[in-house]
């Protein structure tokens, strides 16, 4: 029992020291960098698919979002960031912080089409990069659907 | 000499078609969202390399700024863009703009030393990933000493 319970503390106080680490308004901000950062690389992909499709382009782009989404970002949805101020107004609905499962299951869908749409980039076949584009920005879409206020 | 004009003249209408579909304001947004990105991942790296050393999450950033300097970043600095708004009034000074032999050699210092410190973070030698880390926050700074407002 002892040690369980030594272990617990050591896990909160890592966990509080953890987040600590970051501030609300810096983890707003990096979370506003990363999800335009992966807006302008998605544009760019658009922008091949809808007109001359540049395949150098299309894999600079598709390696970004799938490193992004590999980075552990869930990391910056620190305790208190469902209000605040990053490099503007967090648009983040307060259910993201409540619904683990959903979240979870949204987030994997994400990782798993980031990879994929990396994966059918470095190939060149503008067809298959035109379905997992298309996955991937269903599963943007879902989480702004339900997480996102207007 | 009519075909080297004709090409002359489609390869002056794709620069300025491709400059067209990005506005300075978003050029400026991105870049700053691009660098807060790395700015992030950094910082991630460094809490590794000050505190505990965690392989997976210095893998993580590592892959990111990777990602993000081999993706052709220097397109976001659309003419007309020394000046202007993104998420905030941009530092950059006019010279990166008119200094083109030397924002390319620091432009690729810095791609070189991104994909090198990918490169040790996947051994999980943290000396090794302690000298990429400086060499690489070195030629952040060179720009920065350069090419940045304070």
């Amino acid at each position: 029992m002892k040690s369980k319970l030594t272990l617990a503390l050591v896990a909160a106080t890592l966990a509080a020291s953890a987040q600590a680490q970051v501030k609300v308004e810096d983890a707003i901000k990096w979370r506003q960098a990363n999800y335009a950062t992966m807006g302008w690389n998605m544009g760019r992909i658009k922008a091949s698919l809808d007109g001359a499709y540049n395949k150098d382009e299309v894999i600079q782009a598709a390696n970004v979002i799938q490193a992004i989404a590999n980075s552990g970002m869930g990391k910056l949805y620190v305790p208190g960031s469902d209000k605040g101020s990053g490099f503007h107004e967090t648009k983040v609905k307060p259910e993201l912080f409540t619904e683990g499962a959903k979240v979870g299951k949204i987030a994997g869908d994400f990782n798993a089409a980031a990879n994929d749409l990396a994966k059918v980039a470095a190939t060149g076949d503008a067809a298959a990069v035109k379905a997992a584009f298309g996955k991937l920005g269903g599963t943007c879409k879902s989480c702004h659907d339900d997480f996102r206020n207007k």
